[in-house]
């Protein structure tokens, strides 16, 4: 799989700016990628590009339409297909990451076969991946992991590539969920995978490569989610991450959807994630750790790094607030 | 998902006894369920059950019929399909475990429509299961958990079981692969299910209880087996066991399919199973070993089991050479 690009952003009728945070985040990790954007009458949000029709967008590039924006109750609408339409008709292939996919709505389907369109439903894989080997790869790896499900991996491991990118290093950012893999373009939706495939899933994104080339490969779920940790576990095999970044959220009071579980230590979280990523990287390793303190105020935010820095022993960044760099410093 | 019991147990064109190990798990494990066995001209196997046609079947109450047997070269061939459509003809449900499903086989699938009777697939789960909550159920649990992969788990499942029931325990067999489902009836082959599933499916399949029943779930995989441990953690997560067993093959040089892996020492092995378990039931144990030893000549067997269980506290088995009764001699 591999989503053409450049994007015409797709932002439908999103209620509010928050709805569209997909388009969003391609407009941030990727912006030359983006031609511009499409609001419909009701659009609330504003990704922020130049407003363009279908037809400006083709003439000034576009390969893919992407629905970065949530669908409002869950429906594919007769609105939004009536757009989509029109963007298969002008020449567009379509990308979205939603839960019902865009193929399955028949206007699209057989637009898309008469006009020879691809529809990519990031979030349903197409392919088929190969049960993991575990056989040792070259290049080198790093995988941030969580205390939690939805503390900034996908952010850390972003920053860390752009980190890596401007400092003119070899690093590739390996998708493994449907908003990274509309910022990238290909990847694999690992929750989405047969239960047998994770690792080998993680494998096939993530192949042989330079011994100085980085895959920054982003992590889902965490270890002491117990809706989630197999996703997790097979992750970290199918890795095999020479570096791991330890992602948190500080004011979270529970773990993501389960109200009964509270968060792990952090040592606690880093010693299990070591103890299983080394089953197939023996030399793995914490090279920092990556808090999300937007909820906290400046002050206590910058404490609560340094703190966290020394109790560990670890550089300890906000990729927001106060970058990555010190951690790709460590890398070199 | 039920499959109608009881069966008559085809055998096919099995090219020996092994072929048909599923069929002969069958008839081991519940005889009662078998109304008898047929067999194709040059069939090589012989579950010990009386060869019937099937009407022959029909006649003695048989509900479905299921293909207990590996297709040569993974093909459904005509001979094959010739004789499982004249089972639909007759009225009879299929159910097979076969990588391919039989549900696809259009001459198969046509009959089955025409004659309203079902087709399980059993390696292809068709339901679908919510994420797991963690929520703690009634009842209590028991998981077999393993060195590595095909190292007794179901027999040792299988076996407590019997002699829970024999002993008037309440106890219920839980499957988590094909083999199991086919022997049960009902259950989740796990390894099929989206990865996000993995525990909400084992939640689904071992529901609230008597406080005193226990339910018996099939273990799969290992943590410490680099192709399929995401299935094994996900597993424990929805399991909740309170008592594991350790399964192991002693005589095995390394993981199976992983050359490069060796096997984990069994103290590891138990450290890093509590460790995962302990999320969803904190006061998870070892309630025994139970070791395939039929690699091993008996006095040597009988000595490792002496040696194992001084060395790991924990009563050690062997469920066909020994039986399992002194695990469950400390469950009461």
């Amino acid at each position: 799989m591999k989503i053409k690009k450049p994007y015409l952003l797709f932002l439908g009728d999103a209620a509010d700016q928050l709805a569209a945070k997909t388009a969003i985040g391609i407009r941030d990790w990727r912006p030359d990628d983006c031609v511009g954007q499409f609001r419909m009458d009701d659009c609330k949000a504003d990704a922020g590009l130049e407003d363009m029709t279908i037809k400006q967008a083709v003439d000034a590039g576009a390969k893919t339409l992407v629905a970065g924006v949530a669908n409002r109750g869950g429906i594919i609408s007769d609105a939004w297909v009536a757009v989509l339409k029109d963007a298969l008709n002008a020449g567009l292939d379509l990308a979205a990451g939603l839960h019902n996919k865009l193929a399955d709505v028949p206007a699209l389907q057989r637009t898309a076969k008469r006009k020879k369109r691809q529809i990519f439903d990031v979030r349903h894989p197409s392919e088929t991946y190969p049960v993991a080997n575990g056989e040792k790869r070259s290049g080198k790896r790093l995988l941030p992991v969580g205390t939690d499900c939805s503390c900034g991996k996908m952010y850390t491991a972003l920053a860390i590539e752009k980190e890596m990118l401007e400092r003119e290093m070899k690093a590739t950012f390996r998708a493994t969920g449907q908003t990274g893999i509309l910022i990238t373009g290909e990847g694999v939706s690992v929750d989405a995978v047969v239960a047998d495939f994770i690792s080998g899933a993680i494998e096939t994104i993530s192949p042989a490569n330079d011994p100085d080339h980085w895959d920054i490969i982003e992590g889902q779920g965490s270890l002491f989610h117990a809706s989630y940790a197999g996703v997790s576990t097979g992750l970290l095999h199918g890795a095999q991450p020479d570096a791991l970044v330890l992602c948190h959220e500080p004011t979270r009071t529970h773990m993501r959807g389960l109200p009964h579980y509270p968060l792990p230590g952090l040592e606690d979280c880093m010693e299990a994630n070591l103890q299983v990523a080394s089953l197939t990287n023996p030399d793995v390793k914490f090279v920092g750790v990556s808090v999300d303190t937007s909820r906290l105020g400046e002050d206590e935010a910058f404490a609560f790094l340094a703190q966290i820095s020394t109790r560990l022993g670890l550089p300890a960044v906000d990729p927001v607030r106060t970058g990555v760099d010190v951690i790709v410093d460590g890398l070199i």
